[in-house]
């Protein structure tokens, strides 16, 4: 790196800032990318790790490989835990790095509403562990009711409640159809697996509020197939070791279950607030930075935030969506912009093009919209296997997740049905 | 089951105790596979893992699902505490269950030689956990070195010292030069990860000493052209968070280093104990119950102990080696002793047939000693690579791994070298 180069910090490896790196790659910058983990994960799949059809490694690239041959660009295995907009430097946990151009990609998580203690009995999935974890807490709640010789026990260990009808819930809700129905089958001798109770909650009048109506009703009707019971207009009021609450209208319910998987709310990562603290920028309800047109912040033409954790509402008066579609143009426009802005060409406000969303609920059932076209069923499954595949970023993950693909499909088995982690016995029965 | 059917309890689904369970598919019996995971383990690839060339799934089938179509057979996720040979019954952390006959195979781990406390600095590897622990510390220590501005600290953790020089020690040896010369190439920016030292410690004179000193010869030669030092007839003699001290001869030499691998010495589980103190069977100095000809405990035909926690010693002398062939030979022996005792028929002492040996050290190179045929180099190699393709338990798993080599053997490339598990931020610099 030359001493008058200019750096470019890019803080977190998501679709957005390794988009935004990857633009770089030409610009006679020098460019450092943070990040807490060492790999690009693929979010869209992630579901697929928590309820054992994927491994890990599948659906995670490592990020110094990805940029391995991008020869002005370091990667830094650091936590980012404050911004010194005065020195243009950001600050780690172990050590500082200066920026010329500071970008922040950190994302979101979900969150409980203000009910944070709910997290314990519900967890979300945004990270390799959560996938893990749910992963374990699922086969195990199997497990534990096989051994459970109380009727009412069993039942609530035999009791799955997915709160969230967005495309992780839906994903989820799906995939653990199908894991009772078919996966788990002749896998125990005491519980029939597709007895399991499959509730899936959602807040609002239907399941997948961000499609076409016509749409979300084929997507109930699959998940609804599989054995999972939609509950909309349903809100959760309690969740607790042993049972979570819910209430439609007036009613209020009690459902006792061992395992609450949570998919709903959205919360901008803390460094959110960090920004926001450091450059007066705003903060909308979620957490979210609130970003120019151009996504910087306001004042800070030198601070662009971008993906799941910027607040973007300029061309809809709402915040694009929290998926990979937004997250990778912003990144694409921002590596763009700052060439350009090097360069002293003119820079264009960001413009998203939508170019439609995909859910799949299971074998040969999803949901596409893809604004000219909405389609259910295969074709939408087809679309929903070629644009993953084609979007996962190693060729040799391409090749391994087909292949598993193509086995579940044949086989209906889900060979990554591994319970990892600290050793779970006893089982609480 | 029916009220007077033979009731065999088999604790650890590992190779003894799964092959004697499937074994005992036809026979009037029922089984009760006891294991504390949930899955059966390919232990032969689980460096592999460590290394970051396949995932857990990979090498581990769950255990339900390998026996879903033997009716006669059930999994309980358990863990064993006692066994109580008056009532003939297994004490579990959470219960317990009645037997006829039992099957103890709980393995085997390794050991520190009195110095437990070793074990935080140079952990060892036997379980799933064990292996994602070590990719994520070897990875770890390239990252940390890429930060530290201290040559000094820089060199502790650029060093990399494996303890004990078989098969385990010689694998991962072989497969960290790999990584270290080529699998890292252009990953990083400070560092030149070709820079790193690897070493080998072996206690006795030559590595691989259960081998015709020749093939021991061979596999030194290849893990040095890997970049390994190879040092023999060294014992350890102290491990610290920033340095193993070695011993050789008179000679003592401390050498700085932030990532130790234990792979030396064997333990028996301490389920062996549990059986020596319920039964009077006497325990070997490495904690494994020494059985009779008919792989039983002395004075309890109704006992059999199998696989690495076994000392059977009756054919040569010494205890069979605590690799996967006795162990799946002694499993499809009791399992037939079993059936056979019940329909009245005479059983033979077990009898074990050594087929050889193979250990691999990186692309294109391993040792067999197939004891009428010694191969080093590529043939060796792929014989290594057709026996450990063959012995996988899942189809699928088959491809996958094959896939997988492929994919590493063009391009050199290990996909699966995530840093997973609880934030390991910020580093220890």
């Amino acid at each position: 790196m030359s001493a008058t180069q200019h750096r470019v910090v890019i803080v977190g490896g998501g679709f957005a800032g390794l988009t935004a790196a990857q633009k770089l790659r030409k610009a006679p910058v020098h460019v450092t990318l943070i990040d807490r983990c060492n790999y690009h994960l693929f979010q869209p799949l992630l579901y697929q790790v928590a309820t054992g059809s994927l491994s890990p490694a599948n659906i995670a690239a490592p990020l110094r490989n990805i940029l391995k041959r991008q020869k002005n660009t370091q990667v830094l295995l650091a936590e980012v835990i404050g911004v010194d907009t005065v020195n243009r430097r950001v600050v780690l946990s172990d050590g500082s790095v200066d920026y010329d151009t500071l970008i922040v990609a950190t994302g979101a998580s979900h969150q409980y509403f203000g009910h944070d203690n709910w997290e314990k009995f519900a967890p979300g999935l945004k990270t390799i562990e959560d996938a893990t974890h749910m992963r374990r807490r699922i086969l195990l709640a199997f497990e534990a009711a096989e051994r459970e010789p109380d009727q009412q026990k069993l039942r609530a260990w035999m009791t799955f409640v997915i709160v969230g009808g967005g495309p992780t819930g839906v994903e989820l809700a799906g995939a653990l159809g199908e894991i009772a129905n078919d996966t788990l089958r002749n896998d125990f001798r005491n519980i029939n697996p597709s007895e399991a109770r499959i509730i899936l909650v959602e807040g609002t009048d239907r399941i997948l509020p961000p499609y076409p109506p016509s749409l979300s009703e084929s997507a109930k009707k699959m998940v609804e197939h599989l054995g999972v019971t939609v509950r909309t207009g349903a809100l959760v009021t309690d969740v607790k070791e042993e049972s979570v609450t819910i209430r439609e209208g007036d009613k209020v319910e009690e459902i006792p279950t061992r395992t609450v998987l949570w998919a709903a709310g959205v919360l901008g990562s803390p460094l959110g607030r960090i920004v926001a603290e450091a450059t007066g920028a705003q903060l909308d309800k979620a957490g979210r930075v609130i970003v120019q047109p151009d996504l910087t912040v306001s004042g800070h033409p030198e601070i662009f935030v971008l993906g799941d954790l910027a607040n973007f509402s300029h061309q809809t008066g709402k915040p694009l969506p929290g998926v990979a579609q937004p997250a990778i143009q912003e990144g694409r426009y921002v590596g763009d912009a700052i060439a350009r802005r090097l360069r002293g060409a003119p820079i264009q406000p960001f413009n998203y093009k939508d170019r439609g969303n995909l859910a799949t609920i299971g074998r040969a059932a999803a949901v596409a919209d893809l604004n000219w076209l909405r389609l259910s069923g295969i074709p939408a499954w087809l679309i929903w296997i070629f644009i993953h595949l084609a979007n996962i970023v190693q060729f040799q993950s391409r090749l391994l997740v087909l292949l598993q693909w193509a086995w579940l499909y044949i086989s209906y088995d889900r060979s990554a049905r591994l319970i990892t982690g600290d050793n779970p016995l006893p089982l609480d029965l």
